[in-house]
């Protein structure tokens, strides 16, 4: 028989001991300054009803949401009716609609979870990913904007990422640059997509984008020839439209609350060009990049109609969120290193009847929180000091005919190669004091 | 236009803020007896390759699988390449075989996530639901059995939750019965899918299920009336056939193992009937019961052959599952309470040009661990303090001109309404202790 592919599904990943615990140090810390902004966990199914996710993330996104089929009788239809999440927030807006009574009036909000989108293999992209989303619903205010990106800025600063770069746009800023381009409005979704890949492709790239989307070569040429002034210069050019002009004031706002506060080493500046790719933006975007990445961080925006789509009532949202696997990524572990089972104690087994004993010795350990490993067979002793040499344990539990006699047990200490004999009664203090001399 | 849907789908809860914590509270247990126990976290995808999942269920367990629809170029196939998991185990297997070498040769890992199982709506049967998995891969001792069984239910014990009932059974004893039954090899799956059943639709469903399957009438009523035969009877039977017989040497040597250490008031006891769905099972099998529920809240075997699917060698191993949601039933809060937000603190806002004083005052709090909010707008203070009032928080702050000039900030107690003033740099430590006195 063929053997069945034992590598994790393209695009996703198995974690080893050592990683998951690397991941929850790393979640704990970014729920820790989560909370100390006021924001509450919550959570949501991994899937959703198709029709909840169709229409909100532009053609480009659509295209790498994975999709369930349905099953029982309607299996032969080959129909979906579910998809995976491929974010955090549309989940957020219909959670938001169904329980808002319950909610406080400004509904303070976090989130960590996977998502799922099926982008090509390959580039060190991943098609599971967790992501760390906060968000504040109900509230139009320009603070709650700033309150978004200090809480993120934050949380990287906590994890021990300095140096971030902060760029700032506004969907009213991208309506003047429409506006100054005179992009046909048919065309504002293209236009729109081709800069969002401006950090992957590169101006070049926009340009082979903005042709192959069909803009009119006078646009694109004005485009790029744009994109490669300073940013004072585009901005001088958006200040002649109205719409621009309310986009700027909102940035320089954000910024005057927002950068007394950042992390040090931190910056923050207007980038007229970011367009991120989800179409529920509404006000306010932003990106956080850090040295070492070409792509962003963490990023967010203002979603002013999300909420909306489900209630037909316009409540004002705004959020962001943070990309747990790319942060990950700066910490990982070198491949090849041996895993380690977590157990501190190996009690030995003497003999085929010592099992009775030693399930009860562990079982003491246990109740006081050593972690305690017992070994599984009746091999040699020598075998069961080797197997625990393996696995990094360093304490053994000797229970032999001479200090059963005794009411003791031996522990022997692999790093020293020592051994001591204590009265069972005195084992688990003894043993608490040997793991946190450590 | 139509509104959506805004309930998660069929099957699949959200979890308010309060829910999400007592749920963490709940992980956070089950990890620290299962990490007593020396077993370390893995984690594998949400989804695994089609032919990694089917033939492992049973049919029955099958029809429940959720397929993901192929993606870009293949999607108008409309077929299925990837499956969401039915449980923890087979990941694990795969697990296993992928990296046995980077692990101790007798490897403990646990596993907490999700799992998805298209199952009938109603009857309170969730479609997506949290499990907690131990394993230990590569022993065929019983006493790795013994420790699986030991950690679940200590687990259920810290958890408060003891009467534990624990039925045991052998794989080895049900072929016993199948010999002693003269059930056909081709009949002998319908046979044990029956009798799985029974905790679900008593003896009487069984004897249908029986039927309908195709079993010869004199088996059925054989059956019928040895399952309302005390357990004695059967064993007795049992022992007649050699296979049932090494079966049931296995069970009494586990209930020596594990009867000594077993929670107050838990109660173990052989059930030759219990037949877990799941065709992997290849030893002993077993289910734990608690009074409130009539079905298992745990349960696990030993499956020697799964992994070795992967690798064509054999590597022995057993496990079991807790299920979380079953247990957070035990637990749920009551119904249409109001969520508040997790702030501790509110820093008002006296007016629009005190917004970046207001930030400052927070990032000073938050930067000491204490839960922070900021009202989020310039409304007058009574309003702000009615929002904390409505959201749970008792401490508000006031920067008024008045404090401002001096130097200070008001702290208003809400559940005294008491207030008093403080000199700015003294705030952190005074609200600190005012948090801890509670």
């Amino acid at each position: 028989m063929k053997n069945l592919n034992t590598r994790p599904p393209t695009g996703t990943r198995d974690f080893l001991p050592r990683q998951v615990k690397k991941r929850e140090e790393l979640l704990s810390v970014v729920k820790n300054v989560f909370e100390s902004f006021g924001f509450a966990p919550i959570e949501t199914p991994a899937f959703e009803r198709i029709d909840t996710l169709m229409g909100k993330y532009g053609q480009e996104g659509e295209k790498l949401i994975f999709k369930i089929l349905k099953r029982g009788e309607q299996a032969d239809d080959k129909e979906a009716d579910l998809a995976l999440r491929y974010d955090l927030t549309i989940p957020l807006a219909r959670f938001m609609a169904e329980y808002q009574a319950k909610l406080p009036k400004i509904f303070r909000g976090y989130q960590i979870g996977s998502v799922w989108r099926a982008e090509k293999p390959g580039r060190g992209r991943l098609r599971e990913f967790y992501q760390a989303d906060i968000d504040i619903v109900g509230s139009s205010s320009l603070t709650a904007d700033a309150e978004i990106i200090l809480a993120l800025s934050k949380t990287l600063a906590k994890l021990g990422i300095s140096n971030l770069g902060i760029c700032l746009n506004s969907k009213k800023i991208l309506e003047g640059l429409s506006e100054m381009y005179k992009v046909l409005p048919q065309l504002n979704q293209d236009f729109l997509i081709s800069l969002d890949k401006l950090d992957k492709v590169g101006v070049q790239g926009v340009e082979q984008e903005l042709v192959s989307r069909g803009l009119p070569s006078a646009v694109v040429k004005e485009v790029v020839d744009d994109l490669q002034q300073p940013t004072e210069v585009i901005t001088a050019k958006i200040e002649k439209t109205s719409i621009g002009r309310v986009g700027l004031r909102e940035v320089e706002e954000i910024t005057k609350l927002v950068e007394p506060l950042l992390p040090t080493g931190s910056r923050l500046k207007v980038s007229p060009f970011l367009a991120r790719g989800l179409d529920y933006y509404t006000g306010l975007i932003f990106e956080i990049y850090v040295d070492q990445f070409g792509s962003a961080v963490a990023g967010g925006g203002r979603y002013d109609n999300l909420v909306g789509l489900f209630t037909n009532k316009l409540t004002p949202a705004c959020g962001g969120s943070l990309g747990i696997e790319r942060i990950l990524l700066l910490r990982e572990q070198e491949e090849g290193e041996k895993e380690s089972a977590p157990a501190e104690v190996l009690v030995t087994v003497w003999e085929i009847n010592s099992q009775t004993d030693a399930l009860r010795l562990a079982n003491k350990l246990r109740d006081r929180g050593i972690r305690t490993d017992i070994y599984l067979a009746t091999d040699k002793i020598g075998k069961q000091l080797r197997y625990a040499a393996d696995c990094g344990i360093r304490y053994c539990l000797l229970l032999g005919p001479d200090e059963k006699a005794k009411g003791e047990v031996a522990i022997k200490d692999l790093e020293t190669g020592s051994q001591m004999s204590v009265l069972e009664e005195e084992l688990t203090d003894k043993l608490l004091n040997l793991i946190q001399k450590r």
